[in-house]
Formats: C-alpha cells, structure tokens, sequence
C-alpha cells in the first residue's frame, strides 16, 4: 500500500465515519435504533463485496475501452451513499425535500449545459436514455396532434380556423406551445387533449440508421406504424444524409403528412458520430420561411451531451471554436451542433454517461416547459412544492432521490464547464484521436475507420473480426486486469463489423502504447485470412449508400 | 449512545472498511488509484450527509404513516453500496458479470413470489411500477394485434384461418402464444410484427376507478385513444365491480372488439384495497367457455404482491388459509387473489415498496416468457450469456445492477415466506387493523372508512379534512420527530377526501396510542364545523355508485 492509498483509505473511512454516524442519529431522534446487522447479514454483505472485487469488469484500468462506464468519483459515489441512507424517492417532495431540491439544481444545471435557459426550460432526471427519449417523442408526439384537434373542437376552433390545413399538419412548435397556453386560458386543454388521442395516425418519425437501437422500441411502444418510422441514410461520415433528410422533409410537409419529430444524435453509440444539428436547424428554418410549417428537434445526446462543457464559459456560454481555453480541437460540425443544441425542442443527456455518475441517471431537458402540459397527469394524494413536481409531468413516478444527489455532488466537484468537464472529456477525446492516428494506415491489418467527432473509435481488421475478438475475449477472461477490452460495432445495419474502442478515460503515452500492441498482437495470433482492411471498409460504407 | 448503538455503529463500520477495502483493492489491481479525495468533495460530502440528517422526512419514526417507504435494513443499504462502488449496468452481462447474475436470482425469485414457475416465466427488475406497467401493457396490446396481423399475413395465414374474426379479435393469450412460437418456428414473426404495428386501433384497457393515475399516463403513452379506456367502477369495498367488468367484457367480446388487458389491482395505493382477481380468472375462464375468446389480465400489485409471502411456505407453496404459519389473518378474497395472482399474466412488484429495497427497485413478472417475444429488438453491439439478456426485451436499457443486489440481499436476508416477509407485513396489517378497530365508531369525530384488505387505513373527519391536514403539516414542519405524518386520499375521483394512513411498519401499542392521541388532538384543535362523518362517507360512495 502506498502511502497516497493510506491516505485515500483513510479519508475515505473519515468521510464514511461522519455520514453513518449522521444517519444513526438520525434514526436514533426518529425513536427507531435497529441494533448491529446480524452475522448472516454481515456474511452476506462481506461475500457480496469480496465476489465484486474478484469478478467485476475493470473498468478504471486504462486497457478497459469497451462499455460506456465512466470512472465515478469516489466523492460523488459517497453522494449517492449519504442519500441512499434516508432512501429519499424524488416521486415528490414530501418523500425527499432535500434531494428534490437538488434534483431541482440538476435541472437548471442540464438546461444550461444544453443552452436552454432554466427559467424558461426544464429538465429533470430519468432512469436513463430509453424513458428520457421516450417522454421526449411523447410529447413531440401529443404536441403534433394537437392543432388539428382544436380545430375539431368548436370553442378552440377559431384559434386554428385561419390556417390552412396542409400548414396545420406541421404547425412549427413555438405556435403550438401558444396555441396551448390559449387552450389552457380557456379551459379547453383538456378537452383537445382527449380529442388528440383519438387521432390515430401518429405521423413520421425520423432518424438516421445509426440511432440508437432504442429508437425502434421507442416507436413501437408509442404506437407509430411500421410505415412511420423512416431511417435515414447516412452520409459517408456515419452521420444523418442531410440532402436525404431535406428531400424527404420538404415532400412530407408538401403532402401535409405530419411529421413527429426528426431526431438527431449526438454521439452514435457505435460510432460516437455527432449528426450535423446545425444544419438540421437551418433546414427546420427555411421549412418554416418557405413553407411556414416545421418539425420537432429531438436531440439524443445521451453519450455527446455532457462534451458541450468543453466549450463553455464559467457562466455556460459559448467560447470562440479557437478559444486556448477548449482543452482539445472540436471539428467545425461538432462545435456548431453544439451551438445549435441551444436551439433544439428537447434533448437527451446521460449524467450516467459522460457525466461521471453512478447508474441510474438519464437526463431529459425541454427547450419549453409548457411542452410538458401536453402529457401532463394529476395524482390525488401528492401535494405541490413550489416548484413543478415531477410525477404529474413526467414518464416516471417514483424515482431515487440518491441519483439526484449523485449527479449534483458530480457537476459541483468537475464543473459544467471547459475546465471541468470539458478538460476531462477533451482528454478522452484526444486520446480517442491518438489511436485514430495510430491505426491511420493499413500498414499493420488494423485500420481506423473515420477520424472520431468525439471519443469513439471503430477500427476495421484485413480480416474477418470474430477470431480476433474471440482472442481479446479470452486474454480479458483469463487475466481480466491486464487485458485489453473493447467490443464489437456494424458499421450499418448490413455494414462490415468492427472493433469499438469507447476512450472514457485520457490514456497516458505509455497506455496508448500498451492498448495498440495489444491490439497487433491479438491479430498476429489469430489465424485468419488476408483481405484489404481499408477495401473491405470502403465496400461496406458503398453498400450503404444507394 | 447506548451500548447497542455504539455496537450498530462499530458493526456498520467494521463492514464499511471490508467495503472499501476490497474496492480500493480492486482499482489497485486495475491500475487506477485515485488518491484521496480533495477537502473541496470531502467538504461537500459533510455537508450533503448533514443537511440530509437535518431535514429528511423522518419515515423509521412509528408516528410516519404518509408515504410508501419501508423501513430498509442497513445491511440491504450497504449491499446496495457494495455494488454501486463497481458501478455496474445491468444492460449486459459484459457490464456487471456479478449483478446481472443477481438479478437473474431476483428474477427467479419474484417469479416463486407471484406463483410463476421460474424456467417458464420471466422476471426482472425496472425502475418502477411506472416502467413495469408500461412494459406489461405494451406487452398485451402488442399480443392482442398478432393473430389479426397473421390473418394478413400469406405465408402465416392459415394458422387462424379456421378462427372467425369474431374470436380472433380477442383469441386467449395461451393460444396468441403458440401463435407466436408457430410464426418464430417459420420465420414469419418479425413479418407479422410489423404488419400489427400497422393495426392503429389498439382495443380496451380496463381498470378500476381507483387503478394508480399512471395508468392514464400508459394509456397515452401507448397510444391508446381516450375512447379506448374505461374505468371500471367501483363495488363498496373499493374494489373493481365484478358484475360491471362482466358485462361490459361480455359485451366486447361478442361484439368482437379487441380487449388488450384487464387491469386488477393488488393493493391501491390509495385505499390498499385488492381486487377479487379471483373472480376475473374465474370470469376469463368462463369467457374461453362460452366464448372461445378472452382476455389479457395484467396485475398491478406494486404495492400488494409482496404480501402475498405471508402464505407462502419456504418452498413457495401457498400454506391453507387457516394455516397457523400466517402472520396475520387474510379475508377471503385477498387470500383467494393471492392464490389466483400465479395464472395472471402479468404482475407488477416494486421491491421498493413492500419488498424493503431502497429506490429505484420496481419489477415485472410474465407467466410466460414468450411474450417478451412481440416486443424484443436487437443491438448489434452487446454479446449475449446464457440466460435470456435484459435490454432487447425490456422497456428500459441502462439499468443499475447495485438495485439488482440490494434486493437480492433483502430476499435472502429476509426469505420470501411466512415467517420473513410474511411476518414483516403481517405485522403492518395487524396494526392497520388495530387502528381501523381504534376509529371503527363515529363518536370521535373521526372514522375510518373500511375494514383494509392490506396496510392502508383512510379515515374520515366529521368536518372537511383541510384544516387537520395543515394543522397536521404546521406540527410536523415544527417538530418533525414527535409528530404524526399522514397523507390524504379522495375515495374515489369525486368523493370525499379523507387522511390516508400507510401502515409500514408493526406499531407497537405505545405508538398505537401514540398516534391515535395525536390524531384526535389535531381534530380537537381544528376549528371545524360538524358533520356525521359515517354519513359524508356513505354520500361520498354513493355519489360513485350510479
């Protein structure tokens, strides 16, 4: 043991001393003292945590780069700890007046690293990226719907009556957040609400064919038609075809079909690609110019969420591109779709992902909370705070209060900003660039596949993957803490497969050397037969591509 | 500090240090030393652990009766950090080798729990109630569509063409399953999914009137249309209406409009009531007689289902009613729901609420696994074990495994039986009971409404209930210790509102008088005007009784 690790333990043990002993007073002033745990819980507890040590996937050590597991701090698990005690449930603030209120802060803290202002937005945390993009598509859903419904409703009618039916379809979302705020004023909300649901078509729904495999769940579980999901092709980037996008964009809107959302990625989890939001956003724009109808922006920046950090000020503005303070070079797409992400309806953003918090922590930021009044509930037996409970307008009900202070512990020690988060994750970025340039060429039967947008790289082998992946599997099984780890990626639904490298940590020179012999070595003592890795990669993206 | 304490201290703490131990062991190993953490995340961990000590609801204290909360053994609280320590995501087993391997136990547990035969059925864990009913019913509603789409479909058709559409529409879930392993056998099912996902009409969702509010909620999300909802109204125990459901089942069934599911309700959370779920099996099973056709039954027993423990033997055989084994005795039709509860199709059974889990910890049950079947997806990046993975078959992805050890610590430390959990919330409803006895007449100005099925107690005041309830809240804003926390309930959506007293813990006599002293002081000291309360609750359930 060295003696920074005697003193890592000690501290620890000194923090962890304060906070039981917090929590026992505690228990003790409630009048119910529990006693010591009995030996068979004890035992239980002391043979779960030496069976975690043993077999845990190690994914602090620097030849980890498979999962999306970022390396938590030890303060921010301790956050979760203190609040895991007193079980807070963030369902409302009568189960959890302390961590509801930092639930609170967490949600002004992700409109702001999003660029949406928190008086105006809202954001809330969610089990993860599935329940955030499913509440988000229900309320682009339930937004889109309603127009056409108030102009089924006589005493809402005439809210509508001057716009032509065929503009009605795709209303733009800021008319349709006014035209809510007047059903609201006039009581007829409710009433156009059910008038919505029982408009059957859901209209389309459309994302790029590397979105989140989530993304086909998502529409199958809100009811859209086989017919109204359309993937998008990809350009040669792994990113949304934009030319495709707009051609099938304006043809809908001409056809007064409506559209539900388009939705943008921010971060692929194959790929770590970033969609060019901006010009999605641009091409929302002259929608609205020529055709005075639009779409909803969705944006899943589960993974790419948390990199806008690394461009923004102390106070969450947006530094220059060249600005010496960003701690690594963003390509010119990936820096715009972060300014643009100010401008989308709502996005998605994992604390559990780059925000170097515990599981469970999704996160879900509205531009607009009046979105939220579309699916919103009322409970009998919750009363309100002063601030917008969650359950009412939220998918989920109960939810841990622990999470929320997890995540708040996490943007207070980093640092929603380019010196907190934005050095850490510019870090994992360069070094995600390191082994894009190591595996440059394809000199060694290795290629990398593209130039990352962000800190994932896919790098193609001459041959097939499987014995080489089989080769990693086993070293990894065999001395877990000294093997390297990765996975495995299909560059498009029939595209070639191949290893994914997700860099959640900087790699030191001597670890990026150690991950790439590793690599060469694995494909040297895997028998296989010799193809051209970089044709086999070009073939693959050409079979894509119509 | 007595001597017991300061042994609950230095026991906490002595495993505490195992704890960390083995963690800072393992990073070592993995290369990764994080030092100890700096005095600014020391100091913010003092402050969290203090102001959580200083203003938390206090719900070990036997005077709190407002939420859900259950009182969590430390031992439970500390597996649940063994595991968070490792972080593990419960998406794959690549991700939490150890947890995933728990919740595969937890999942063959609940499964015992609700009757289901673990290589049958499937269990596992969600971040609530909210996700497992949604889960369930997009289970259904998915189920419901498939023998209609296989009629369209050429190479599937003839499996039902010998049904008359009539009693495809609503074809009995037994036979949509083979439906579903005939298609998966010839290659067809993804087909036919597709073309169900193309049937916009979803069918009915039945439920009680005072099913949880979420279900509304589910209803919208899956795209049910408002007309396609019903709510059952209500018997006078609070129970659904078994002659109302009857008819109106009957009425869609020989009308051949799809039903997606009968919702029944094992412990409202407003009233702890259980539905008769052993009429509805029975009014299914007479409805595949007379009919050839039924119905989907999904099970909210979020609340109720861990009870169902208290007649269960250590083999999870239900023990006869009269069993001297059962902590406390069941009326009838709770016991007779107990033992229907094993062929429903579905239950929903948050370990965070009566299971004494810490948050998020929700859980769902299928009686048969195949049905996961109509709503999986693929990833194309995570590799599967040996036993069915949880993220293409689950609503939700990312998911904490530190949940999965948390309960699977409670089950084993506990034992889902009579004389663990059974005894535990035996002991809730024996003082439910007692209290309802305490409130039984109407001389004090206060009543309770019904002898509870569970651990939920409503009373009515003689008076409108407001100024108790803040004069409750007032007590327990300024001596948050000593005071009586309850909730309120309104008995149906236009009835009375009442005081909602959640039993979670066994109440001593002391407390009991405790809390019933306190109760009639806080009426004695609301300045109200006088009403017969039996007869403002006998109104309210009138008014919903058409």
């Amino acid at each position: 043991m060295t003696s920074v690790d005697h003193d890592s333990r000690a501290a620890v043990m000194d923090l962890l001393r304060g906070v039981v002993d917090d929590y026992l007073d505690w228990r003790e002033a409630c009048g119910s003292t529990a006693g010591p745990p009995p030996d068979s819980a004890r035992h239980l507890v002391r043979e779960l945590s030496g069976r975690l040590a043993r077999e845990s996937t190690p994914w602090p050590s620097p030849l980890y780069l498979a999962h999306m597991t970022a390396d938590t701090p030890v303060a921010v698990t301790l956050a979760y700890l203190c609040a895991l005690l007193y079980n807070p449930n963030n369902v409302s603030s009568e189960a959890s007046p302390v961590t509801t209120q930092l639930e609170h802060d967490v949600g002004d803290d992700l409109c702001r690293l999003v660029g949406y202002h928190p008086a105006r937005g809202w954001a809330h945390l969610a089990s993860g990226a599935h329940a955030a993009n499913y509440e988000a598509l229900w309320i682009a859903r339930n937004l889109r719907r309603l127009p056409r419904a108030a102009a089924e409703d006589p005493p809402s009618r005439d809210l509508v009556a001057d716009i032509p039916d065929i503009r009605l379809a795709n209303l733009p979302v800021g008319r349709v957040l006014d035209l809510v705020d007047e059903l609201a004023r006039r009581g007829t909300l409710e009433r156009v609400r059910r008038l919505a649901q029982r408009g059957r078509s859901s209209g389309k729904l459309l994302f790029a064919r590397n979105a989140h495999y989530a993304w086909h769940k998502c529409a199958d579980l809100l009811g859209f038609g086989s017919e109204d999901v359309e993937s998008v092709e990809l350009d040669r980037h792994h990113r949304i075809d934009l030319s495709a996008l707009r051609r099938r964009v304006v043809e809908l809107i001409e056809r007064g079909r409506p559209i539900v959302a388009v939705v943008a990625t921010l971060g692929s989890t194959g790929e770590g690609s970033v969609d060019d939001l901006d010009g999605i956003m641009r091409l929302r724009d002259w929608c609205e110019q020529r055709h005075g109808a639009s779409f909803s922006v969705h944006v899943d920046a589960a993974f790419g969420g948390f990199h806008r950090a690394i461009c923004l000020d102390r106070d969450g503005a947006m530094l220059p591109h060249d600005d010496p303070a960003l701690s690594v070079r963003l390509k010119p797409h990936v820096y715009a779709a972060f300014r643009a992400l100010a401008r989308a309806d709502s996005v998605t953003v994992d604390p559990h992902k780059c925000g170097y918090a515990p599981y469970p922590a999704g996160g879900l930021a509205l531009r607009d909370r009046r979105a939220a009044a579309v699916v919103a509930s009322r409970s009998v037996y919750f009363a309100d705070g002063d601030r917008q409970p969650y359950a009412p307008y939220t998918l989920e009900g109960a939810r841990p209060g622990a999470a929320a202070a997890a995540v708040w512990a996490a943007h207070r020690l980093i640092g929603l900003h380019a010196g907190g988060y934005g050095r850490l994750l510019g870090g994992c970025m360069a070094s995600a660039q390191r082994l894009h340039q190591r595996f440059s060429s394809t000199g060694q039967g290795l290629v990398s596949c593209y130039e990352p947008d962000l800190n994932i790289v896919n790098i193609a082998a001459r041959d097939e993957i499987d014995p080489l992946l089989d080769r990693l599997r086993a070293d990894a099984a065999a001395a877990p803490m000294t093997s390297l780890w990765v996975s495995s990626n299909a560059l498009a639904d029939e595209g070639e497969r191949v290893l994914r490298l997700c860099v959640m940590k900087e790699l030191h020179p001597r670890d990026l050397d150690q991950v790439c012999r590793k690599l060469r070595d694995a494909r040297a003592s895997s028998a296989v037969a010799l193809r051209d890795p970089q044709a086999a990669y070009t073939a693959g993206r050409a079979s894509r591509t119509p």
